[in-house]
């Protein structure tokens, strides 16, 4: 778990992940956080419906297809 | 104020903004809640840092835009 938790003043990933193979049905939320005072870097953030919280790459290829997809497959 | 506050067991926005003019540096996170047994719709909200919380709309041009602008502006 690489999530320092709350908002502290640091970037809030230490590690972030390429991918990440779960149904959608899993996910409670994505947060995408843009740079801050506290953190240079765009941090994006997806919380389970099991409490486990993983930090994505936003420059990896899946992550983004990903978010994208949640967006568009739902459109009417 | 349109969200009915925490996971109710019910869509989180009534309303929907198209738009949203406001500078990266307001903004606290940006949360994607995919379509759960509480809420049939995709549901995106704006955390900005003054406390306060807007619902966009998933569909419209400009948000989508927003989304993509705040992921892409700071590959390296």
């Amino acid at each position: 778990q690489n999530i320092v938790g709350g908002r502290p003043e640091t970037c809030l990933c230490q590690k972030t992940r390429d991918s990440l193979r779960v149904n959608r049905r899993y996910i409670e939320n994505i947060e995408i956080f843009p740079p801050s005072n506290f953190c240079m870097k765009l941090e994006i953030i997806v919380n389970l419906k099991n409490g486990n919280k993983y930090c994505l790459n936003p420059e990896a290829q899946k992550i983004r297809q990903m978010i994208k997809n949640l967006q568009s497959k739902y459109m009417p």
